[in-house]
């Protein structure tokens, strides 16, 4: 059975500016990825869209679901959306159950979410929590339980907007160089938003730089960064 | 050529119990092991030689020596000792230029010291910043210098005795399992410290416990935890 | 359209204690102040009152609230209570919705709140995070939205109590010698707590003291001192 | 009227590893113990008692309660449970008050519970967090209040599984040497789990390793280690 | 043999302020107090002094040591300094060596000096690290030595004045109630400093204000908050 | 007489990449601006020059002091280095004197220099440090003193190369726009490092995206970053 990686986004664009490399370099290695969008970002990041007369709410998650699929397909990846609306996101015991059941479900070596904080976004933070959570009940203390469990995911956060203010300190730089191309398809699918597309790619030059200067690599012209949440157990180091 | 790790530690005793297992795995995988000691602990860790009437520094100096180079030997790597002097260890700039050139001879992927904090232990702290230090002059910025320079080493810290007090959080639980006898070797070849034998066997299995839980991997029984000091640069995650 | 500022607190009378240097001074300056109160601490906060025979809740909040008026007007601000009861404060997403809508109708530049922590209240935090999700929700993450959004405003917190215990580092001393005397109106308009009037009047000659060797400026008297937690954006350091 | 502290744990068995030597060394001190569970734990570490076919919620508590109940008499503590059901473990407002009331009648010298963090389990940050709420409604702020208040408990976090994981720091080393073997008969109270018997035992004999190395004191066989939450008040250093 | 303190300040009149209760306390209990300065403080601090024509460094020192003797004799302790100059003070290695032979000589069962960070003063960090460094050379690791070692003195430090920007978050409130009046003869002592004796008075019955509320002890009048640097070792919670 | 403000950076062209924009818009309010390198980074960022066949120190010193003039220039700025040498820079007591002089001669408002930590660099910890002191030794303690004080300068950290791992939070972000083509004129005076021009545009552009989200205010389009290290006085919010 393949490996599987699940990224847990509050809304559903998230997963393409931020984990869009990570998401196609795990797939090119043979695994199964899966993007689990909370909700489709129809209300706090869907400005452009509400400006057309007589946008309805219906509509608005429509085209964000088909431009999220888009990018998805691009990667290489499935995509779903819990649809539980956004500003704010509200994740009740029910919805935190839902999502606790997708990663039995798909029991993943590797998840995939936001920062813990983000001072500019109320859903973020949310979003996190919920995953931590879930993360937490899928996989049990290590200890023998009344429930099914799975072994318990690796955890790493994808890089926010603004990191230093969101308490990001990256502890992995992933080489995407070898799936650039990807990522770019994924971002051409998000619609009008071509600010952040150049954005995006210049911050990947960025960390392509530093990790070029932390590990000698010349190589690497695009990078994501990664925060690790838990130590990781290895073979060597 | 094969890669090279480098092990720099305050006194000569250290890298058996905080690190045996990772020299003895990069041996077992072709790598060469260097073991740094700045001093032999002399005067701050070899009390019990101390009582043999009519002892003398060079004498100690010479069991430490014999004792550490049995040990690296049981685990593949070569010793060396800079012969600083302890309690306290200074490193002066010629001291720190010494080991830059080491570091610059030996040019190793990945550098193991002390942890930044020991409360416990004034040559720790000392240890750490000087490796710190040395690992930049020989590395560079990154950039094209006036003199040679070798690709930047990883950098991690190994387990301090006390590891809240200081500082120490691990990120990363190396299965020492398979070379477990080695560090034995290693062990058995310190002298008379029957209990800190005790004590790291019985820590590395907790380490294990530990390891086991965040990773599911049921078959680790001893481990040793690092603390990675920079980002790790990685083609997957 | 002069700019406002609007000061969050849980109980009706924090505000004065830790902000009134900061209202007195805006207004002077021409701004728009208002003291929104979460509750009227009216349990927690009103032993006093509770002593008095046949003592009603809405009695003691109706004293409370005419006390709390009396200062702000002292001050030149508005005040006004949203009554959600006091320890503990609960803000379902119906109150953090009355929070924000109201911070939408005032778009104040600036928004004054409790600090995250305080092992001594457990009604602070709860007012702090709720102010926090509330500025989130008014002003969106900085990209077009379906609903109204307001300017992001600037947000501080005042001082707690126990400055050290609740995480507390001031960011900013603001010299508040020229509305002292409003500053000890407001005080004298809080009934009772004599002793409180003389700890905060010390504390604002501390931390006037402070603000001299800081920046060398002799001549402030009284101080208060707030910690700035966005980064600010300014024209000139 | 003897002193009294209060053990809040997530599940039935927590105290017993953690706090066992602190409860039994009040106890012969003269004080009472109570030890609150607010789960038995019967979902997430009970998957030993699930084996069993045919196996009840109902029968599972039962066993629960009864090994706890048997350990907490071994130290000479009472034991309740609130039976608030684990994995999730969810603190409403009434469950709060619950605990807040338990508290006000127990008035307690001194509460220890779990850390705030431990991303190994989903109910024991929950478990802290309501912790410390009810011992702020149940001692006010320090001021005169329209409720009963007791004078505010002393607030001590006990040693988590993984402590560096937790942000645990310790800041009390407690001497339970000379109640050891009461530890004992507590943890063989506990079941089948001897791995866990065996892990603790050398951990105590561990923290007592460090003790001595702090301390000079060198009778000092067996160990617990705390992290005080709040500053001491004290007569002498 | 009675028990032994030690305070170490950066200049003679640091422990008036920040330590004088905890000093007192201390010898009304029957142990040995010892004041050493590590430097007269005649440059940074003796402004006053200069401003007399004529004036010397020599008689600069000596007025100060008077005063400080003076000090010391009001609380019962001895007053020593190692004169090494100030603004800046320096401890080369020479200097380090006659604070450590200082600690093995007294074998203090507690030592209080300054605070790692004070971004107001170019001496209180050096003689922090200074006197950790000592500490830890005179007690060594915990192991046998080959030189003479005492007990490991308790560590913690003293409130600076600017305590939240040098990172003093208070562990320890001492009630200095009973010994007030000594305090308040050791500032008289201190020469022509009225506004500090007033600052410290008030911040003295602050911390009393916050130790009372933290403990419920009404009695508390005047107090001294201190931060301790390693675990305590005790008997009972 | 006008304000001055002070850029002090271990390498003669870390001003340019850092703070051009905030020295820029300092000269054009009216400042006057000096910029003080530690040393010319003649040996560990000067490999380019190396490269030239009989390449010499003094010449390389000299072509790096003409670039850095020529930058300072197109800012309005004077520069000047203190020549201490580079990988490693070393600030003994004799060149903090230098240092401290300087800054006493100059008497700034404000002074920028390099974060606490940089993991990968060797001297600008060492420059930060250095500063640190000289700012405290020039401006003494906030009382009277022996020696000629100056008011204390303000004092901000600009962005590192890898901000998140230098542990740095920007707390202000500085509008350049007006300045920007200063900027661009003292990149290209930096001769041949054309990528560093590149990054460090994209940089600011992606510096002032994060300012325009945190304050709404559209028109920024070119931003630095700075985190202020003491509290700042003002006279309003």
């Amino acid at each position: 059975m393949p490996e599987a990686i699940v990224v847990v986004s509050a809304h559903s664009a998230d997963f393409v500016w931020r984990a869009a490399g990570a998401i196609a370099t795990a797939v090119e290695r043979g695994a199964e990825a899966h993007v689990v969008a909370l909700s489709y970002g129809e209300r706090g990041e869907s400005g452009e869209l509400w400006k057309e007369p007589g946008q309805t709410e219906e509509r608005v998650k429509e085209i964000r679901r088909g431009e999220a699929q888009a990018a998805a397909e691009a990667l290489g990846a499935s995509f779903r959306s819990l649809d539980l609306g956004d500003y704010p996101l509200v994740m009740d015991a029910a919805a935190v159950d839902r999502l606790t059941d997708l990663l039995r479900e798909l029991a993943p070596r590797l998840v995939l979410t936001h920062a813990a904080l983000d001072p500019f976004n109320p859903d973020h933070g949310v979003a996190h929590d919920a995953t931590v959570q879930a993360r937490q009940l899928a996989s049990g203390a290590g200890v023998a339980s009344a429930f099914v469990t799975i072994p318990p995911p690796e955890l790493l956060t994808f890089e926010p907007h603004q990191p230093e203010l969101c308490g990001f300190v990256p502890t992995t730089f992933l080489d995407i160089t070898p799936v650039w191309e990807k990522k770019v398809a994924a971002m051409d699918a998000m619609g009008a938003q071509a600010y952040l597309k150049q954005y995006y790619s210049e911050r990947a030059e960025h960390r392509a730089n530093h990790a070029r200067r932390i590990s000698g690599r010349g190589g690497i012209r695009y990078a994501e960064a990664f925060q690790r949440q838990l130590p990781v157990v290895v073979d060597a180091l």
